[in-house]
């Protein structure tokens, strides 16, 4: 099914790019033209340049991405900034735990995961850096929505709240309440909302400004964590690297 | 000092994102024009093209960086199937060192860091994720010289072995010399031929066709590590990972 490529030549060779998925290791010529709508031919020819810049490499059957965008992502100041900041702290979370432990912002209507720190005693689950959420299914997601700007919660219901298990919370009044509770709180909590068996908790990282730029979570097994036994630690944790944030 | 800029649109474009360096935070149209050789007009143009696709953001001075960027960085599957397989190993390193715990690759003439451990009581060091340091003068670059392909030495020397500290070895004579040590040893050694103050050790990752295809290392202060008693724990997580990759 090819959409309208896009106009302007340098639009069409990043829909290249564009055209992986999370989970997409390697695609043909023949699915990157039918995933952006390029004729083959003007594929081929962008995809030459993308190779030679690096931002793809060609394997035994097709393309994937490579590293030059691996370099360039992580120059990004908004997470590299914070990600060196957070990560003593990260590391500490995770020793005392063993559990999995996460370093997000918002970006769009989603929790957006920069860093995870994770070993062989914590649960394996969905999260992966670099990868989403949507907001309102996870713990990180209700920090920013209920601390953060009201445009936030506006955006993400307007979008409408999508089900990802029996648990999601996908009532807008509800979860305007579960918000409300937030704020009381000062933490946010995820109970088997984003993935079955998995819960988390997540506490607000602050600018100088008192903006809520990102949170930290800890997330494991429903039968292990006990969120209120583990809040005061992640709260702390987020304490710390917001009073970092802010003298930098 | 403008070069001359590329000739396609894409190579145009893109030579506006590989215009940002290694600590570059922000840039502004002035400085990106100058960089890539682009007369202002165009360079503006191309840079709205990149700031709606995210690849760019707009700050109140410049442009920066974009979260597309780190996003697609992510999905580069040579980094992230390394990175997730090695992540538990690295941590049991850390956990049982504190000292600094890489995941590198070879690229070009380079150690390339695909991860980095690090906490509150690991010794400051100049590696960091993404970044890069002259194959010859870490011990991680001494593992792929001494036990991958005979082209990636050749590489190094034609570029000349650059010196980084008093202790660097820039003799091609007396670095081959450090190789076959190496390959006796089974892992490399650094003192302080990266950074004045800091040591390190790596050993291979191997695939299921035992061709070297990444290293882990340990860094940390000179007056502190024990290099050769390190080296079985460094040893034992690369072993590990190897088998892992092989088993993929």
């Amino acid at each position: 099914m090819a959409e309208p490529p896009p106009k302007s030549v340098l639009a069409r060779g990043l829909s290249l790019l564009g055209a992986f998925g999370a989970t997409d290791v390697e695609l043909t010529l023949a699915q990157l033209s039918a995933r952006t709508g390029l004729p083959k031919p003007t594929a081929h020819r962008l995809v030459a340049e993308l190779v030679s810049w690096g931002g793809l490499e060609r394997t035994e059957g097709g393309y994937r991405l490579g590293m030059t965008l691996f370099v360039l992502g992580q120059r990004v100041p908004r997470q590299r900034s914070l990600r060196d900041a957070a990560l003593p702290y990260l590391e500490d979370l995770y020793e005392a735990t063993h559990e999995n432990i996460h370093l997000t912002v918002f970006d769009a209507t989603d929790t957006l995961f920069l860093e995870k720190v994770t070993g062989r005693r914590s649960m394996p689950i969905v999260s992966r850096v670099g990868g989403r959420l949507p907001a309102h299914a996870t713990a990180s997601g209700k920090v920013f929505l209920a601390l953060g700007p009201p445009s936030y919660l506006r955006r993400v219901v307007d979008a409408g709240l999508t089900r990802l298990t029996a648990r999601t919370v996908v009532m807008p009044g509800l979860l305007r309440q579960d918000l409300a509770r937030t704020v009381a709180r000062g933490y946010g909590i995820n109970r088997e909302e984003s993935e079955t068996g998995v819960v988390a908790v997540a506490a607000p990282v602050h600018d100088h400004r008192r903006r809520v730029i990102a949170a930290v979570s800890i997330a494991g097994s429903a039968h292990r964590l006990d969120l209120e036994r583990l809040a005061p630690a992640v709260r702390t944790a987020a304490l710390a690297l917001s009073r970092e944030m802010a003298s930098r």
